[in-house]
């Protein structure tokens, strides 16, 4: 495509520009969970954003505020950019070769907290619109961008303020904020993200704990109540015992199927890696286990906590007892009808002692693999990576992709300059520069190509 | 009885030295949990029991030492003492009013670190052992000490040296550490203590935490596992369903039942305590909680800890989870036996994965409440406090009680010094001035009515 000539000579020619404006943004602290640097991040990003002629508005929420920015083109069509400029804490420091917001260079590699996740993706998109204005002079459709600053803790605020601001956020398509290659640098697009539903459940059956001595006979004990209750939600056999738990699951089509057959076995890495030594449900690898993986809801026990959990003997019956419970929830459960059911299954089994504490939930959303954008999307890296892109049309994770596919009614593809030593949430974060290239020559693409 | 006059005169007139020199034994440190002044204080206890003509022997043990002491008197009876030198950690340092090791007199009691548990018992009987002496130049029987270093870190190492030294500990009869008079100052006679075997399950299932995004649907959950091994211990009915588990369990006599009748009710003091809303198997009060309460075997989870437990989501799934689990033997149970079928009832549910380690055990052992021993130190009771000493069959504690009454044969009564607001193990540790004196005049007296 001799058409992108201009655009890629503009952007290798301005790598180290682009790269500057990035280490500047990454040196602006912006720590969701400690809340730190947040209003000073967005107002960074939306003068970024202003400087090349869009509209940017800081929009407060109950939370950190959000950044939307639009900016006309020539055709009808409207690209909606999703991405936060909030990032992990860079704890634990001493694990930092350089200090997490000094960003710096070294073997082709730009380390700092954020510059993976999701800072680098901002600016490099950025880079791909001031390539096609460079060449054009004009966007060929018009670009939205929703920026907003609690994406490191759960998007808290997000569903309400898009379901608040669809008018504003109607679009035709969306570009989600990260993206990766694996491991033979082959990028993949994908295509959904499971749903969650997370609680915890506590049990309190005395005023304070007592000596074992006394009380273990005569006394209900809060940590019994609760492995108990737990133990009526799943079995050794893994099916989730909750009635109704699977009425909306939908199974995975055939073509899922089709392109999970497609991935690489992951069956040894996993065994190596983690060390896994049986997976459950009889699983050995293959594509079974890579659909089970990702296509089937879970029950995770992701904490328990009671009484004396030191060293040695500690004779004593616990007044307290709780655990996190996390679910995963696969098209088209809902995690308020989880949440439902399982308040009236705890009930039917006798547990009303035990209390249900909603943490936090979202459902799950997927883009359909054969979704002309996702071609769009998929057909761009192929230029630029020399790869074809692999398709997924499920991970196991959870983001707040819901929103997007169902309120606004988009289909959302993936594209990003991750890649497996990225550390993102760890230290070191860091992006490779051939990648963050990569990422703005395939955006300038897919913004040309989209508006077509 | 007149011809105790001589020796309760002897007693009070010497308390002030009496106190004196139990003042000087609170001052020696000796905590067995921190390793703190233990040598010191046997040889303290050792050189106490010298000046009163004994032959005493510091012991060495694989934990701290023992001190035994021994003489002769006029019959060939043996009355044998049990106590311990050791206390409980004296933190936290700022709940008490005066320093733990600089015992002092306010308003009729002695505070200190150990001065209720044991300090208190040994000096008060050195002190029925000097009146006897002063009285009639001479013991009317043998009396023997074993004052171990180890009773606040569950005695690990009695039971050996016991049997190691079942010739030297020879006996008729043996006076057990503790007692105590309750909140309307009637003396009590334990008679039985229950037995314990303490163990932590555990189990890995991974080598490292994972993404519950990631594992939840394939990789084996290690808090899951635990709690599907520990709902097959015991479920809601209450029911141990560990095969065997009550084989040896001998119910209580038509004796024993009667004994608790006679007992105070129990059941608004707990609630009110420790804010029971309802105890367990249909349990509302009377003799039948009471009987419970102590004839019955336990399976307590004392502790559970797994993954994540701090504020709010993380969405991990943990590859440890352990739990403490505390089972109250009661007789002819043995602790060796129920490792040994936890084990394999683990094994035969499919839990082979579940490491158990033994944390401490011991069984349980009564005195026969009609014994004669039990009679003389009842009967002696009756004169100095003018209460009926209570008989309590049983209690629920656990206690290493087992070896003087099976590898000795000895009867054990209790008798004691203690009160309910003696905060022993708790700041403020104290004793009650009249019971000390108390509790030396019915010293004197077992040992003079036991030698006739």
């Amino acid at each position: 495509m001799s058409e992108y000539e201009k655009i890629d000579a503009y952007l290798e020619k301005n790598l180290d520009k682009s790269l500057g404006e990035l280490a500047k943004l990454v040196a602006q602290p912006s720590v969701s969970a400690q809340g730190v640097g947040l209003k000073e991040c967005a107002s960074l990003v939306a003068d970024m954003l202003r400087s090349r002629g869009f509209t940017a508005e800081i929009m407060e929420t109950e939370g950190a505020p959000v950044v939307f920015a639009e900016r006309r083109g020539k055709s009808d069509k409207t690209l909606l950019f999703y991405n936060h400029y909030d990032v992990q804490p860079p704890e634990p420091l001493e694990l930092w070769d350089s200090p997490p917001f000094q960003p710096v260079i070294r073997d082709g590699k730009m380390y700092g907290r954020g510059i993976s996740d999701d800072k680098g993706h901002i600016v490099s998109r950025l880079h791909a619109i001031d390539a096609i204005l460079a060449a054009d002079g004009d966007l060929p459709c018009n670009v939205k961008f929703i920026i907003e600053g609690e994406e490191e803790t759960s998007s808290v605020h997000l569903n309400d303020f898009i379901r608040a601001n669809t008018e504003k956020l109607k679009a035709d398509a969306c570009v989600w904020e990260f993206g990766s290659v694996d491991h033979r640098d082959v990028p993949i697009q994908y295509l959904g993200l499971r749903g969650i539903c997370y609680v915890e459940l506590s049990v309190e059956s005395l005023d304070t704990d007592v000596h074992s001595g006394l009380g273990g006979s005569i006394f209900p004990n809060a940590a019994w109540r609760l492995v108990w209750a737990l133990s009526t939600l799943k079995g050794p056999d893994e099916r989730i015992r909750i009635p109704g738990f699977y009425d909306d699951v939908k199974p995975p089509t055939a073509r899922d199927r089709e392109l999970m057959e497609a991935l690489p076995e992951v069956a040894d890495e996993y065994k190596q890696r983690y060390g896994v030594r049986q997976f459950i449900k009889g699983l050995t690898g293959g594509v079974d286990l890579r659909v089970e993986e990702v296509f089937t809801p879970t029950c995770t026990l992701c904490g328990l906590t009671s009484g004396y959990q030191g060293p040695g003997s500690k004779t004593v019956l616990p007044a307290k007892a709780s655990a996190k419970v996390d679910f995963r929830l696969v098209p088209d459960q809902k995690p308020e009808d989880i949440l439902m059911k399982l308040r009236k299954h705890l009930d039917a089994e006798g547990f009303e002692d035990v209390r249900i504490e909603f943490l936090g939930g979202e459902p799950a959303a997927r883009t359909e693999p054969d979704d002309p954008f996702v071609g769009i999307v998929v057909k761009a890296a192929e230029e630029v990576y020399e790869e074809a892109m692999q398709l997924v049309p499920m991970i196991g994770g959870s983001g707040p992709n819901y929103p997007f596919v169902h309120d606004l009614g988009l289909p959302v593809a993936t594209a990003g300059l991750s890649y497996p030593d990225t550390r993102a949430h760890a230290p070191n974060e860091n992006i490779r520069i051939d990648l963050y290239l990569k990422h703005a020559r395939h955006m300038a693409r897919v913004i040309r190509e989209f508006a077509k």
